[in-house]
């Protein structure tokens, strides 16, 4: 029976949160061992299904490098960095993008729609939504984004659906771009003006120094992280998430947040708790106080 | 961390339960001490906005006994009462609507609201809801329904409101009657078609021998509930509750619940876990296994 | 047939004014003998319900004061005003309320309803609609309106009812005040920006001077009106009832209007018919010569 | 002031008319003196205006006799006649359209016009309104209806305005056919399914006795009436009307009334007043109590 | 086979048109021979069916003079011009309107309507869509456009019509007023902020020489156009069609183009090709290359 | 010039078809050269937007037979058929899905978008669109249609979007299965209740005698061509296109047709033409001539 009034409690604790983000849009970019997991990837599903329920609206961006790289081995195709950037042929973009749309894409929404009809799985082709450019001829099909159209984002969900994006662009020639998957987080959440950017990767955050577990930051700056950026004190993988963050908040976006994917039921640790579960980005560095007038108002 | 993972895994657990009453209209009988306690109104008024924005459509029926005791002993009139129903003269009856539509009805409305604007209060005058008409001259102005006319809640609910509506009726002769709660309550849910009738009381619900704690009924069918109340097994206050449940159900309301409201956040406990906090009532005595096909669906 | 011509000419007749009003918000300060007296509710009553289905859009505002007066002293409560404001303990404010929201409102309603499902009685407490703060701590729940959120009567008027407003606040603490209800008509005119505000009082209007009673003035301006608030030559009971037409008129509301709610069917008489019956204000004085362009315009 | 209360009073007076007729729609064959005196086409324009204004949708269909012979004479085109029916031969068939479209109709747009944007002219061309064949070769294109299509009337009436309707009927070869009025009129209100049907003529109505003035039939059955075409004792102009009449009402339509137009507000008293104006006709021959279940329901 | 293969390109060919004018409005005045000869006639109502049902909002505006003179003889009447202008006496006006009312407005209502329900015919007095006012007294009612109120026209295209108007104006007092249909057609292209505006004449367009039947001008700016009309180079029918150019381009149109209307469908062939049937203006004389952004996008 | 009139005859002639098709859905199974050969997708693709643009709502439905053996070739994976139907083991299934959903459905929504924001691709995952169960052990994830959910079918087309569909199922368990792709097309023409049903293969059409290219069938009954089905006289590529074909017809579709894809535009053809490229299917074997209550009908 104690039991019973914890539980109690915790649904009672969320509702300020469910308040807040009523209505709002969060685009997330799922990434890291939730996508690769089977189990965590399940309860990413369950996580999005629950914010869908609660009043928010989730739209979810993924990229796909381990699934890639392993049809590229399984094909005996060479695989190839170049600043972090895969050099890419067509016949690799081929592989990237069936990969990305068809394999990684298609897990995702099929586990959310265990719960329902929820879950729409696109990808930049469908209906323009991401336009790209070649970065360089060096690296051949890589790509960068140079507009998003939304529409068909804004329809699936006053369709009542949950968007689930691969992020491949179409380049004026009609031809395939591979786009970091981040960039076009950070592009989408700013194009839809969303409440939140969340990055889902293998680690629990910004760290100030990080060998020390113990020097996780919980909120700092867009300045402050750009200062780290240029200091060389983030891993490379924080980069281009650092970027897509910057994009995101000067485009609008209120808050990005970096968590750890492996911890379950990260979303909804960030979304309906206080605890700080991970790195969130704002432009000043201190979470705007909600107030009064950013509480939920029913009829309206 | 630990008290972390356990907080998301209770909102994972509510999942099902959301999906299954989402978009669902649920009629709330409100009465007892989670009436007159401001401690268990606030914790009912939160667990309402909670269901509200969860996708449920609560709509809220309540008398208001005890307060109007009160002022009727502060004014020196009479109370009295004939087979449990209160005999009420005019004098008697501007009061019991005074006290019904302008006190209690109004402390629930602002307690849900200061969770922002949810709850609109009316009484049965308002838009013809609640048509009724004399029981027994003896009785003076105590009524029984002869009619619901549901628009006014209907149009409220589309606007995003929560309807809390005072039970008193009007007769044909525009005067007001003051009406049993629980039967309004039962009437309201089968007029709207409700999929749960909830009685939020002072007792744990049913007992097979009430002098036996331990013989809690957690689900009996209509039939056996009609059978007690014919052998007298139930408590005064509980028979017009079982008639409202019986009203209901043969109304099409899915199932009927009597919660003991003195237990903090009963309505959360109800929808939202499998703990059988009171007894449920069905046609058949069993619940309706959700099939698939009640699952929640989104994009419909 | 004689007198059915009468009566065709006067239908006739009424049709400019119709033009003019058609679509058109009105907010209504129901008050004086029209509220106590059962005959002249139902005329107003009736008035309401025509100029309803005639294509305005009536939105009533009320107050109560010899009602509570009565009920205070029935419950032996004292009665005391200081600068024509009630002084106003907490027992006193739920007595205000009750006999506000349970009885007054709730007899205007009924009026209404007897000629169709139309009126829905709300107050301050519902959907937020009054805030207000303490006027002075000697007064206790003596309020003033801090703002106004129009949702839920925008909302009623779209379903098709008129809303009536009981002027009761909510502070920020979730307690009531009481709010004077000339002041509350003058503030939700504004917010909706009404086409007119009329209150319906017992006196025909403004005098030049009160003793003459020839000297009624039928239209002036609200600088007019200011200055003759200064010079004291205005009755007690008329400087709120002008505080809320200047607030009104400042606030974009095209005119006000003060009239005697004994003459039977005055809200007929001053919205379809040229007589004069009362005192109008407006910015200038003069009523604009509403030019062709304000002439109603079907198809729209 | 006596006589404004006396304006009160008749607007008052017509309240339950108008809720028993809002949202109705009323079919008018426009006829008679009312279509050639210009004043009297400005009254039945004003009536018109004010049953749009106050909540009924009026549909206007005439067809312009006299107009017509005019024409034909200045163009000195023979006028014969056979049972009652214009010989129509196809140049006859050019100036009757004309007349009826490009002067009549646009003769009543305009003046109801005078008072806002709200009436459209149309014939039976426009949106294949009125479908017809040829009623015999002697009569040339003499028409009668083989089908109405009511879209572009409801259209226009859910747009806001006032259709006027010019009876001219196209046969499948695309030519024009030349209808009676009066029937085109019964058809059209059966198709709506109108609440009523009312002939604007020159005559008080249907007589017992045709030369007894005093011998009015205020109210008469279908079959009474039907029983009176066989006898021979109607005017030849009335046996058409009788026929619409009987076409209506079998069609659904609940009332039909033959009013003389040269009354002026004829329209009004009929809707507006319990005056017995004229002749009605009903299934049954006597008007259905309009009991409470049809009184206006506001907020539906 | 050959043949077939021709026809899809054809239809494929028409592709990029369709994209470029898919959901834009288009004024057509009608006039010329594609008025008179019934083939013709078929031919323009065909073409503009088969705009309608490609994606184009067709709008018909025409004049009717040959029609109109036809009459008049018949009625003996005198026909007599003032500088271009038919001198226009009440009697005259009647004729006048008539016969665009009821003859030439009707012809291609009917027209077009032999493919289904598309098309209604209405007048200047209609909805009050065209105020006139008088020119000059000498010139009795001909009159100049005061006013354009588009609300029927918009409501008929939302209802799925194409609107059909004969050119006939309402002055103040009511009476009618004959305008210039090329001019009406300017005012209504630029009150609806049209993409187009074609004029269907009996010549191929503007001639640079017009003894010189090689020097047809494909296109040409606004200036020069005007500079043409200054140096009296253009034919007298030409230059209320330059004016009414001049006043669309002005208000917004994009192009205005001159057609010949006896070459068979050329409506489609201006719209739907890339061949130069005709005299286009455009406000710098050469077509603003559509852009990837004007393009069709579906889904918006 | 002669040719001008050529095209614009052409597109005349188009008419009726378009008239006829306007508003309906049409299901077309994309296959074959169609879908390998760029140049015929592109024009495939064209084709498509035509339709759209010209009022039809079409639905693409794809498999992708030779795409899949390249890649399980590229992957040294074994291709084993039994029956014809691809035993498909889970490892296939995976490339199967990569293949169909990845590379060949964004290959024709790139080549409709071209044109504009106009094709989503989905596949049976999305908003669970196809229900599927495995056919037999033996053949693995084969599997065959359990149910069709056309929610997010419907959805796009409303949202003015073209779907393409790619035909993997899922399954209870969430896993996919590999549907043969003329079913699936049979399946959702009938769920959608499509007015047509097109196959876009690589031969002509049925033949009575395959062998004798003359004798290439116009049109034939259900019974007719599962007479042919029994009798063994058609081409195994054929049996399930026929058992689709009945499936549809069946399921209330009106026609299916057997089209060549290498004739280019032939959807072109068969729509927009009364030229018989292809086979059609009806239940009587004869084309209900559309009466003329099947006409397009605007306004609606």
């Amino acid at each position: 029976m104690k039991d019973l009034f914890a539980k109690a409690e915790t649904l009672t604790e969320a509702l300020p949160y469910i308040k807040r983000t009523w209505g709002k849009t969060v685009v997330i970019k799922y990434g890291g061992s939730a996508m690769t997991d089977p189990l965590l990837r399940e309860s990413v599903a369950s996580d999005i299904v629950l914010m869908k329920l609660v009043g928010i609206n989730p739209v979810i961006v993924h990229g796909g490098g381990p699934a890639i790289n392993e049809y590229m081995n399984k094909l005996s195709m060479p695989i190839e960095f170049h600043e972090g950037l895969r050099i890419t042929d067509d016949e690799a973009m081929e592989v990237v993008k069936m990969v990305l749309v068809g394999k990684v894409n298609k897990q995702l929404v099929t586990a959310i729609n265990a719960h329902g009809r929820l879950a729409v799985g696109i990808a930049g082709d469908d209906a323009n939504l991401i336009s790209a450019r070649q970065v360089s001829e060096k690296l051949g099909r890589v790509g960068e984004v140079t507009s998003i159209d939304t529409t068909v984002i804004t329809k699936l969900v006053e369709d009542g659906f949950v968007p689930v994006i691969a992020t491949v662009g179409v380049g004026e020639d009609g031809g395939s771009y591979n786009i970091n998957a981040d960039n076009v987080a950070g592009e989408i959440a700013a194009a839809l003006g969303a409440e939140k950017l969340i990055f889902l990767t293998d680690v629990d955050g910004l760290y100030r120094d990080f060998a020390d577990k113990s020097s996780l930051i919980s909120s700092l700056s867009l300045a402050q992280a750009e200062e780290m950026m240029m200091s060389e004190s983030l891993s490379r993988g924080m980069i281009p998430k650092i970027g897509a963050c910057a994009k995101a908040l000067r485009g609008g976006v209120g808050r990005a947040h970096l968590l750890n994917g492996i911890l379950p039921h990260a979303l909804l640790l960030e979304v309906y708790t206080d605890a700080g579960v991970g790195t969130m980005l704002t432009q000043s560095g201190e979470a705007a106080a909600p107030g009064l007038s950013s509480a939920f108002e029913g009829g309206a």
